[in-house]
Protein backbone atom coordinates (compact mmCIF):
# COMPACT_ATOMS: atom_id res chain seq x y z
CA UNK A 1 0.00 0.00 0.00
CA UNK A 2 3.04 2.30 0.89
CA UNK A 3 4.50 1.70 -2.63
CA UNK A 4 1.23 1.27 -4.86
CA UNK A 5 -1.44 3.00 -3.23
CA UNK A 6 -4.71 1.60 -2.27
CA UNK A 7 -7.16 1.71 -5.23
CA UNK A 8 -4.94 -0.50 -7.49
CA UNK A 9 -4.63 -3.69 -4.93
CA UNK A 10 -7.15 -5.87 -4.17
CA UNK A 11 -8.26 -8.48 -1.59
CA UNK A 12 -7.64 -11.20 -4.06
CA UNK A 13 -3.64 -9.71 -4.85
CA UNK A 14 -3.22 -9.15 -0.59
CA UNK A 15 -4.86 -12.88 -0.01
CA UNK A 16 -1.81 -14.20 -2.54
CA UNK A 17 0.62 -11.90 -1.19
CA UNK A 18 0.26 -13.14 2.05
CA UNK A 19 -1.03 -16.55 1.16
CA UNK A 20 -4.37 -16.95 3.13
CA UNK A 21 -7.29 -17.77 1.78
CA UNK A 22 -10.10 -14.74 1.27
CA UNK A 23 -12.04 -16.95 4.06
CA UNK A 24 -9.18 -16.42 6.38
CA UNK A 25 -9.09 -12.56 5.11
CA UNK A 26 -12.76 -11.85 5.50
CA UNK A 27 -13.09 -13.33 9.04
CA UNK A 28 -10.75 -10.68 9.82
CA UNK A 29 -11.82 -7.98 7.96
CA UNK A 30 -14.75 -6.75 7.01
CA UNK A 31 -13.42 -5.44 3.92
CA UNK A 32 -10.41 -3.65 2.11
CA UNK A 33 -11.13 -0.77 4.17
CA UNK A 34 -11.21 -2.16 7.30
CA UNK A 35 -7.77 -4.09 6.78
CA UNK A 36 -6.56 -0.06 5.51
CA UNK A 37 -7.86 1.44 9.05
CA UNK A 38 -5.73 -1.88 10.43
CA UNK A 39 -2.47 -0.92 8.13
CA UNK A 40 -2.98 3.37 9.28
CA UNK A 41 -3.42 2.46 13.04
CA UNK A 42 -0.57 0.31 12.91
CA UNK A 43 1.45 2.75 10.82
CA UNK A 44 0.91 5.56 13.11
CA UNK A 45 1.25 3.83 16.36
CA UNK A 46 4.71 3.00 15.14
CA UNK A 47 5.37 6.54 14.03
CA UNK A 48 3.66 7.88 17.15
CA UNK A 49 6.07 6.27 19.45
CA UNK A 50 9.00 7.20 17.67
CA UNK A 51 7.63 11.15 17.77
CA UNK A 52 7.45 11.32 21.31
CA UNK A 53 10.06 9.77 22.01
CA UNK A 54 11.99 12.51 19.78
CA UNK A 55 9.69 15.20 21.27
CA UNK A 56 11.00 13.65 25.46
CA UNK A 57 13.92 14.52 24.75
CA UNK A 58 16.15 16.23 27.25
CA UNK A 59 16.76 19.53 25.16
CA UNK A 60 15.16 22.85 24.63
CA UNK A 61 11.90 22.42 22.49
CA UNK A 62 13.00 24.15 19.37
CA UNK A 63 15.98 21.46 19.60
CA UNK A 64 13.07 18.71 19.97
CA UNK A 65 11.46 20.15 17.07
CA UNK A 66 14.35 20.38 14.83
CA UNK A 67 15.62 16.55 15.23
CA UNK A 68 11.85 15.58 14.87
CA UNK A 69 11.20 17.21 11.35
CA UNK A 70 15.27 15.77 10.31
CA UNK A 71 14.30 12.77 11.52
CA UNK A 72 11.61 12.52 9.19
CA UNK A 73 13.67 13.53 6.36
CA UNK A 74 16.14 11.12 7.28
CA UNK A 75 13.38 8.44 7.44
CA UNK A 76 12.71 9.16 3.52
CA UNK A 77 16.25 9.37 2.89
CA UNK A 78 16.62 5.17 4.68
CA UNK A 79 13.59 4.48 2.43
CA UNK A 80 15.31 5.60 -0.91
CA UNK A 81 18.42 3.10 0.55
CA UNK A 82 17.16 0.27 1.23
CA UNK A 83 13.80 0.00 -0.86
CA UNK A 84 15.36 1.96 -4.00
CA UNK A 85 12.29 4.44 -3.66
CA UNK A 86 11.09 7.06 -1.49
CA UNK A 87 7.57 6.11 -1.35
CA UNK A 88 6.79 9.68 0.88
CA UNK A 89 4.15 9.37 4.02
CA UNK A 90 1.41 6.35 3.78
CA UNK A 91 -1.19 8.77 5.86
CA UNK A 92 -0.42 11.41 2.97
CA UNK A 93 -0.28 9.00 -0.06
CA UNK A 94 -4.11 8.28 1.22
CA UNK A 95 -5.43 11.01 2.12
CA UNK A 96 -4.74 12.52 -1.37
CA UNK A 97 -5.88 9.12 -2.88
CA UNK A 98 -9.23 8.28 -1.37
CA UNK A 99 -11.95 10.10 -1.62
CA UNK A 100 -15.86 10.50 0.11
CA UNK A 101 -16.39 6.83 -0.65
CA UNK A 102 -13.75 6.20 1.96
CA UNK A 103 -15.26 8.36 4.61
CA UNK A 104 -14.19 5.78 7.69
CA UNK A 105 -10.14 5.44 6.38
CA UNK A 106 -10.41 9.13 5.76
CA UNK A 107 -12.22 10.02 9.06
CA UNK A 108 -9.34 8.05 10.89
CA UNK A 109 -6.82 9.90 8.81
CA UNK A 110 -7.50 12.94 9.65
CA UNK A 111 -7.77 11.70 13.84
CA UNK A 112 -4.11 10.91 13.09
CA UNK A 113 -2.92 14.20 11.33
CA UNK A 114 -5.05 16.05 14.54
CA UNK A 115 -2.77 14.24 16.51
CA UNK A 116 0.30 15.33 14.79
CA UNK A 117 -0.31 18.68 14.15
CA UNK A 118 -1.44 18.52 18.06
CA UNK A 119 2.39 17.26 19.07
CA UNK A 120 4.16 19.97 16.95
CA UNK A 121 1.78 22.06 18.56
CA UNK A 122 3.05 20.88 22.63
CA UNK A 123 6.60 21.27 21.56
CA UNK A 124 5.36 25.26 19.78
CA UNK A 125 3.99 25.87 22.89
CA UNK A 126 7.09 25.03 25.34
CA UNK A 127 9.39 26.76 22.32
CA UNK A 128 7.35 29.86 22.99
CA UNK A 129 7.26 29.53 26.45
CA UNK A 130 11.04 29.07 26.68
CA UNK A 131 11.27 32.42 24.96
CA UNK A 132 12.32 30.46 21.92
CA UNK A 133 9.58 31.36 19.06
CA UNK A 134 7.12 33.93 18.71
CA UNK A 135 3.94 32.92 20.21
CA UNK A 136 2.56 30.09 17.07
CA UNK A 137 -0.93 31.05 15.74
CA UNK A 138 -3.53 28.62 15.72
CA UNK A 139 -2.41 27.54 11.82
CA UNK A 140 1.45 27.74 12.98
CA UNK A 141 1.74 23.85 13.94
CA UNK A 142 -0.28 22.94 11.04
CA UNK A 143 1.49 24.45 8.37
CA UNK A 144 5.26 23.30 9.54
CA UNK A 145 3.10 19.61 8.73
CA UNK A 146 1.67 20.95 5.55
CA UNK A 147 5.34 22.33 4.66
CA UNK A 148 6.67 18.66 5.63
CA UNK A 149 4.13 16.97 3.75
CA UNK A 150 4.10 19.25 0.25
CA UNK A 151 7.94 18.81 0.15
CA UNK A 152 7.57 14.93 0.69
CA UNK A 153 5.14 15.02 -2.03
CA UNK A 154 7.81 16.49 -4.36
CA UNK A 155 10.43 13.98 -2.97
CA UNK A 156 8.28 11.12 -3.94
CA UNK A 157 7.34 12.39 -7.04
CA UNK A 158 11.20 12.79 -7.86
CA UNK A 159 12.27 10.06 -5.56
CA UNK A 160 14.42 12.27 -4.79
CA UNK A 161 15.36 12.90 -0.76
CA UNK A 162 17.46 15.76 -1.34
CA UNK A 163 14.30 17.74 -2.23
CA UNK A 164 13.96 17.79 1.29
CA UNK A 165 17.29 18.97 2.59
CA UNK A 166 16.34 22.84 3.61
CA UNK A 167 13.07 21.39 5.66
CA UNK A 168 13.94 22.63 8.34
CA UNK A 169 15.40 25.97 7.59
CA UNK A 170 11.92 25.87 5.47
CA UNK A 171 10.03 25.59 9.05
CA UNK A 172 12.64 28.45 11.20
CA UNK A 173 11.05 30.88 8.12
CA UNK A 174 7.56 29.42 9.27
CA UNK A 175 8.40 29.65 12.97
CA UNK A 176 10.03 33.52 12.44
CA UNK A 177 13.12 32.58 13.80
CA UNK A 178 15.08 32.16 10.71
CA UNK A 179 18.31 34.46 11.23
CA UNK A 180 19.50 34.43 7.73
CA UNK A 181 17.80 34.43 4.41
CA UNK A 182 20.67 34.64 1.78
CA UNK A 183 21.04 31.83 -0.85
CA UNK A 184 22.51 28.99 0.10
CA UNK A 185 23.56 27.50 -3.09
CA UNK B 1 -10.21 11.01 -11.34
CA UNK B 2 -10.35 13.78 -9.43
CA UNK B 3 -12.97 12.73 -7.09
CA UNK B 4 -12.08 9.31 -7.02
CA UNK B 5 -8.32 8.43 -7.74
CA UNK B 6 -6.41 6.95 -10.40
CA UNK B 7 -6.75 3.10 -8.89
CA UNK B 8 -10.15 2.65 -8.48
CA UNK B 9 -11.22 3.35 -12.15
CA UNK B 10 -10.70 1.16 -14.97
CA UNK B 11 -11.53 1.48 -18.77
CA UNK B 12 -14.34 -0.60 -18.72
CA UNK B 13 -16.09 2.00 -16.16
CA UNK B 14 -14.69 5.01 -18.36
CA UNK B 15 -16.31 3.86 -21.26
CA UNK B 16 -19.53 3.51 -19.89
CA UNK B 17 -19.43 6.36 -18.19
CA UNK B 18 -18.22 8.20 -21.46
CA UNK B 19 -20.54 5.69 -23.17
CA UNK B 20 -18.36 4.52 -25.91
CA UNK B 21 -17.14 0.96 -26.62
CA UNK B 22 -13.76 -0.25 -25.49
CA UNK B 23 -12.79 -0.34 -28.91
CA UNK B 24 -13.10 3.45 -29.34
CA UNK B 25 -11.28 3.78 -26.25
CA UNK B 26 -8.24 2.01 -27.39
CA UNK B 27 -8.43 3.53 -30.57
CA UNK B 28 -7.15 6.98 -29.34
CA UNK B 29 -5.31 5.79 -25.90
CA UNK B 30 -3.10 2.59 -25.59
CA UNK B 31 -3.82 2.27 -21.89
CA UNK B 32 -5.46 4.31 -18.78
CA UNK B 33 -1.75 5.83 -18.47
CA UNK B 34 -2.40 7.28 -21.90
CA UNK B 35 -5.70 8.52 -21.21
CA UNK B 36 -4.37 9.53 -17.38
CA UNK B 37 -1.69 11.55 -19.46
CA UNK B 38 -3.77 13.16 -21.83
CA UNK B 39 -5.94 14.17 -18.75
CA UNK B 40 -2.95 15.37 -16.57
CA UNK B 41 -2.09 17.64 -19.39
CA UNK B 42 -5.30 19.46 -20.59
CA UNK B 43 -5.66 19.41 -17.02
CA UNK B 44 -2.07 21.94 -16.37
CA UNK B 45 -3.01 23.34 -19.75
CA UNK B 46 -5.98 25.32 -18.24
CA UNK B 47 -3.92 25.62 -15.45
CA UNK B 48 -1.16 27.03 -16.69
CA UNK B 49 -3.40 29.70 -18.85
CA UNK B 50 -4.94 30.87 -15.28
CA UNK B 51 -1.70 30.97 -13.61
CA UNK B 52 0.26 32.89 -16.57
CA UNK B 53 -2.95 35.74 -16.98
CA UNK B 54 -2.40 35.95 -13.08
CA UNK B 55 1.37 36.11 -13.02
CA UNK B 56 1.13 38.90 -16.12
CA UNK B 57 -1.34 41.48 -14.46
CA UNK B 58 0.58 45.35 -14.41
CA UNK B 59 0.70 45.23 -10.46
CA UNK B 60 4.50 44.31 -8.26
CA UNK B 61 5.43 41.20 -8.39
CA UNK B 62 4.64 40.40 -4.81
CA UNK B 63 1.43 41.33 -5.57
CA UNK B 64 0.83 38.77 -8.68
CA UNK B 65 1.88 35.95 -6.07
CA UNK B 66 -0.32 37.04 -3.86
CA UNK B 67 -3.04 37.27 -5.99
CA UNK B 68 -2.08 33.73 -7.84
CA UNK B 69 -1.99 31.84 -3.69
CA UNK B 70 -5.51 33.54 -3.00
CA UNK B 71 -6.61 31.84 -6.60
CA UNK B 72 -5.79 29.03 -5.54
CA UNK B 73 -7.55 29.11 -2.39
CA UNK B 74 -10.96 30.27 -3.88
CA UNK B 75 -10.47 27.63 -6.75
CA UNK B 76 -10.91 25.33 -3.57
CA UNK B 77 -14.11 27.18 -2.34
CA UNK B 78 -15.13 26.98 -5.13
CA UNK B 79 -15.33 23.37 -5.84
CA UNK B 80 -16.58 22.64 -2.39
CA UNK B 81 -19.84 25.09 -3.50
CA UNK B 82 -20.38 23.55 -6.68
CA UNK B 83 -19.43 20.15 -6.18
CA UNK B 84 -19.72 19.36 -2.62
CA UNK B 85 -16.47 18.38 -2.09
CA UNK B 86 -13.08 19.72 -1.71
CA UNK B 87 -11.19 17.51 -4.37
CA UNK B 88 -7.59 19.57 -3.77
CA UNK B 89 -5.38 19.24 -6.77
CA UNK B 90 -5.50 16.75 -9.08
CA UNK B 91 -1.89 16.81 -10.01
CA UNK B 92 -1.06 16.31 -6.46
CA UNK B 93 -3.17 13.34 -5.98
CA UNK B 94 -2.01 11.66 -8.65
CA UNK B 95 1.80 12.21 -7.50
CA UNK B 96 0.80 10.55 -3.89
CA UNK B 97 -1.46 7.63 -5.04
CA UNK B 98 0.89 6.99 -8.27
CA UNK B 99 3.70 5.02 -7.77
CA UNK B 100 7.31 4.01 -9.93
CA UNK B 101 4.77 1.22 -12.14
CA UNK B 102 3.48 4.33 -13.45
CA UNK B 103 6.50 6.15 -14.62
CA UNK B 104 5.13 7.83 -17.92
CA UNK B 105 2.51 9.77 -16.14
CA UNK B 106 4.97 10.49 -13.02
CA UNK B 107 7.43 11.95 -15.29
CA UNK B 108 4.97 14.12 -16.64
CA UNK B 109 3.83 15.10 -13.55
CA UNK B 110 7.70 15.71 -12.14
CA UNK B 111 7.70 17.97 -15.23
CA UNK B 112 4.38 19.81 -14.54
CA UNK B 113 5.68 20.35 -11.08
CA UNK B 114 9.01 21.39 -12.16
CA UNK B 115 6.86 24.47 -14.44
CA UNK B 116 4.59 25.53 -11.70
CA UNK B 117 7.70 25.73 -9.10
CA UNK B 118 9.55 27.52 -12.57
CA UNK B 119 6.31 30.52 -12.48
CA UNK B 120 6.88 30.87 -8.98
CA UNK B 121 10.29 31.32 -9.22
CA UNK B 122 10.60 33.77 -11.62
CA UNK B 123 7.54 36.00 -9.85
CA UNK B 124 10.07 35.82 -6.90
CA UNK B 125 12.85 36.87 -9.00
CA UNK B 126 10.71 40.01 -10.07
CA UNK B 127 10.19 40.57 -6.40
CA UNK B 128 13.49 40.36 -5.35
CA UNK B 129 14.02 42.88 -7.99
CA UNK B 130 11.31 45.04 -7.20
CA UNK B 131 13.09 45.44 -3.54
CA UNK B 132 10.07 43.46 -2.57
CA UNK B 133 11.12 40.46 -0.99
CA UNK B 134 14.80 39.45 -0.14
CA UNK B 135 16.42 37.38 -2.05
CA UNK B 136 14.90 33.62 -3.13
CA UNK B 137 17.09 30.88 -2.29
CA UNK B 138 17.08 27.96 -4.69
CA UNK B 139 14.29 26.22 -2.81
CA UNK B 140 12.03 29.02 -1.73
CA UNK B 141 9.91 28.61 -5.11
CA UNK B 142 9.36 24.96 -4.41
CA UNK B 143 8.86 25.50 -0.42
CA UNK B 144 5.95 27.99 -1.50
CA UNK B 145 4.25 25.39 -4.04
CA UNK B 146 4.79 22.50 -1.07
CA UNK B 147 3.06 24.67 1.54
CA UNK B 148 0.40 25.47 -0.81
CA UNK B 149 0.05 21.64 -1.94
CA UNK B 150 0.65 20.21 1.97
CA UNK B 151 -2.82 22.76 2.93
CA UNK B 152 -4.80 21.67 0.04
CA UNK B 153 -4.12 17.89 1.24
CA UNK B 154 -5.26 19.13 4.72
CA UNK B 155 -8.63 20.63 3.06
CA UNK B 156 -9.45 17.82 1.02
CA UNK B 157 -9.20 15.67 3.79
CA UNK B 158 -11.40 17.45 6.49
CA UNK B 159 -13.28 18.67 2.99
CA UNK B 160 -13.12 22.06 4.57
CA UNK B 161 -11.66 24.63 2.52
CA UNK B 162 -11.61 27.04 4.91
CA UNK B 163 -7.97 25.29 6.08
CA UNK B 164 -6.59 27.42 3.74
CA UNK B 165 -6.69 30.60 4.87
CA UNK B 166 -3.78 31.13 6.42
CA UNK B 167 -1.81 29.98 3.08
CA UNK B 168 -1.07 33.57 2.02
CA UNK B 169 0.19 34.54 5.01
CA UNK B 170 2.36 31.64 5.62
CA UNK B 171 4.18 32.28 1.85
CA UNK B 172 5.18 35.61 3.22
CA UNK B 173 6.65 33.90 6.57
CA UNK B 174 8.33 31.28 3.95
CA UNK B 175 9.51 34.74 1.61
CA UNK B 176 10.78 36.63 4.91
CA UNK B 177 8.34 39.39 4.49
CA UNK B 178 5.91 38.49 7.36
CA UNK B 179 5.30 41.64 9.36
CA UNK B 180 3.40 40.79 12.21
CA UNK B 181 3.65 37.50 13.89
CA UNK B 182 1.13 37.81 16.44
CA UNK B 183 -1.76 35.45 17.16
CA UNK B 184 -4.46 36.10 14.72
CA UNK B 185 -7.27 34.15 17.05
Amino acid sequence: MLSRGYGSIGVAEICARADVRKGSFYHFFESKQALTIAVVDAHWQAQRSAWTAVLREPVPALDRLERLFREQVEGQRRTKLTAGAVHGCLLANLALELSQQDSPVQERLEEIFAEQVGLVQAALDDAAHEGAVPPPRPSTARSLVAQLEGLVLFAKLSNDPEVLNDLWEQARLLLGVAEDLSPTA
